[in-house]
């Protein structure tokens, strides 16, 4: 018993050593190195160095989970990191040999994905990310809203325009692709004279489409820069608070209660 | 008497239901996939199908307008909200029975609004479109301006171009078209080098427009933003106000007249 | 010499007049629409009757700049709005005669910026258009670092790529206009795939120039965002004073120093 | 000794003069339409007037910078100042005669950065780009993510689309800059529709890429705007507390503890 408990207590240390952050951060660059490289038409003898390098990288990530879980005090916290769960899943699916081309592509992308450890390892980026993540939510209708508009326009441009371009306005999937490439005002012009050629008025479609979605977009914007500003007064105001906190008119006031009192005292 | 007042008291509670407004979300979106299902190649039986379904979706859609009418109170309420009169016309044009084929594109029209329904049942969605609606008065002059700017360069350029490509410059209405293709910088070099070769000096023509729209594009973009900050921080103060409010330099004040009263009366 | 003055007092009432001013925003929007009129295909008779229209429109704009002078109690004054200026020399250079072909063209840029007048005359859009210049110089500085990168970048491109594409790096001027191309991201990559065929590290030059000009971009977009609001709090600020002013801490100082003189007055 | 000394003095006058400065801008926009002239076809002998000037602009640049060398009272503080060693790295590179046409372009380029000590001297440009400059390490960790989002999309597209397109997907660098390129929305749907052929989702690769660009671009500026407005604000509230300053809660403190004191004497 005594024997795990300084086994984890060791392992601890490690997990907390600044070097070993750094040496993990460096392995997973030499990774995306690695995945680089393999892009390249490389002759056949470093392609076989490249693929021991891979073994290589694939043993040591399943050597630093390990010490990563066994350090852990609580065993049951380190499963509630969703960066955690991450890396193990990484980590035991690229362990599993592979053979047939087919699954060989699944097995590039997996590791083309250890490259994301980087952020579950850097703390800034974790961070920077959840940022990211936790703005979408604030964002849900109005991209609820994008998606209706998106939606009726693709149902009228695949009920009209389908006979004019069946490569643009095919089905409503397509439909709304080709509305993505008009909203980023991709070669939008040369959809729109298309379909003028037989509807003359349809440039109305387009020009109502692209300032509902730039109002629309504008609109998220602005919602994320608010939303920001918001924060950032909200903590400069605690720090504030904070800072000064020594005197506030609530002090002034027992002040003044003391002073009557004191003329109280005096009768 | 008394019959109608109980009808109308249960349907008002089927409106105000949650779980009645959850299904009627559900038929809408049900409606809105029927409707993209439509635009696939799909086999004559399922088109029967579809083509019941979209009955029984019209027959549901009266059933439930006919509920929100018997089950508001004061009637003349219900044709005040612009929602209901957008609904009601919605469900009553798509009573209408369409054979011929010209109408038959109106009519797909008629049941690709009903996804905007959405829009009138989510209160948050309704909440987001009315502020959109409210920003867009505000912004009027800058409109305005934009329009004058978009008219005096289409005027000179459908003049001085009109022999150059007719496609692009052939009239006023063209023109601005073809202008606002220049402002979203679609292909607009091959519009600029094509007039380049008749009259050299035109580049001026095309980035004087690109610098006044982008700088009154950029003024409107502003003015939505500290217009919205502005209200936000509006909201802020007073409910700041009513959560501190209990001590104010004003209490304080009384406080000072307190004493002074007390000074008074040992005298 | 009575005469005169009351000449001059009914035509300042007519100038002032809310009548007169709609009179003269519908003869502009009337003037806007012949000129749209013009740039379509009509037969000869309408074309007489539109030419009759302007001389029209052009003998109305005299008078009304007349009754506008004449009205004008102080003469001095009427010369030194810069938008009077422009109306009066809108008027007289489009009471000259026309014939030739060249002139002609000129002819018609005059009738077009009579629509302008309307910017002249609409006190909101004056004021709007007044806004964006005064802009203009505080973004002085922004726009020649802006120039600056441009000359540098189109020296380059004009020294190294002149041999590969005349039409786009022929000279220094000819190169800016295809970096504004660049900037504004138009087939930007047709132009660098065509360069780094020759110099494969060309990319980097049209990657740099794109970060520094967005970069620049953004700073400028920002300092007038900042610069909006900044007098928007400062307004804000003002107006608060005024409303609460009533109470102040020098207020209650006044008071505790009344307080003072109690006490001291007893002894 | 003393001749030294009153040489530096002198120097340091002539360096200080606003005349020498305005002089010494003219000289630099002077090299900069030299430089722009030379892009032009220009005769012979016109050349070897331009090529006679720049030499003497060489001198006059030498002779400039021994002066500001010579007036700075400090030595070693003149190269503590990176645009002084900017200034003299230019002066002396092009002091070095070029014969061979490899080393001609090097001269070239050498000669057009000579426009950048336009920067160097006009104090108002080196706040505008030492600000910029500021600003990049912020924005650090934002530029870190997405630079491995563009690395883990590189690596996907150049392991999937190499087949499909060897110009576009060659290997991880060619990758990064299409995907640059889609960024920028430059013909991106024509990237798209290519390797849609082959793989009907990858819309979903490009999509993705997209939305994540835009975003981290979004959040980027975002932090800009955020930072530039809290140093607006913490500068406003120096300012503000030093204009007011004269009566704050404290003082208020302090006149009611006098009160105290008073009526304790007096007891």
């Amino acid at each position: 018993m005594m024997n795990i408990e300084s086994l984890q207590n060791r392992f601890f240390k490690i997990r907390s050593n600044r070097a070993f952050e750094f040496f993990v951060v460096g392995v997973i660059l030499f990774s995306a190195l690695v995945i680089g490289a393999k892009t390249y038409d490389i002759p056949e003898h470093v392609l076989t160095i490249i693929a021991w390098m891979d073994r290589a990288i694939t043993v040591f990530f399943l050597i630093e989970i390990t010490i990563r879980f066994i350090g852990e005090p609580n065993k049951k916290t380190f499963f509630k990191n969703p960066w955690n769960i991450f890396d193990t899943l990484i980590v035991i699916v690229s362990l599993i040999p592979i053979q047939d081309s087919e699954m060989a592509l699944i097995g590039r992308l997996i590791r083309i994905f250890r490259v994301l450890r980087m952020v579950s390892i850097v703390p800034e980026l974790r961070l920077l990310l959840n940022s990211l993540i936790k703005a979408l939510p604030q964002l849900g209708y109005v991209i609820l809203l994008m998606f209706i508009i998106f939606y009726i326009y693709a149902a009228i441009g695949a009920s009209f325009f389908v006979n004019i371009n069946e490569d643009l306005w095919g089905d409503i999937a397509i439909a709304m692709l080709t509305l993505f490439r008009v909203m980023t005002f991709e070669d939008w012009t040369d959809v729109m004279y298309e379909t003028m050629a037989v509807y003359p008025l349809s440039w109305l479609y387009y020009l109502t489409f692209i300032f509902l979605t730039t109002f629309a977009f504008l609109n998220m914007v602005i919602g994320i820069v608010v939303n920001v500003m918001e924060n950032e007064h909200a903590e400069e105001a605690k720090e504030k608070a904070l800072a000064e906190g020594q005197l506030t008119i609530e002090d002034l006031s027992k002040q003044i209660d003391e002073l009557k009192q004191m003329i109280k005292d005096k009768t």
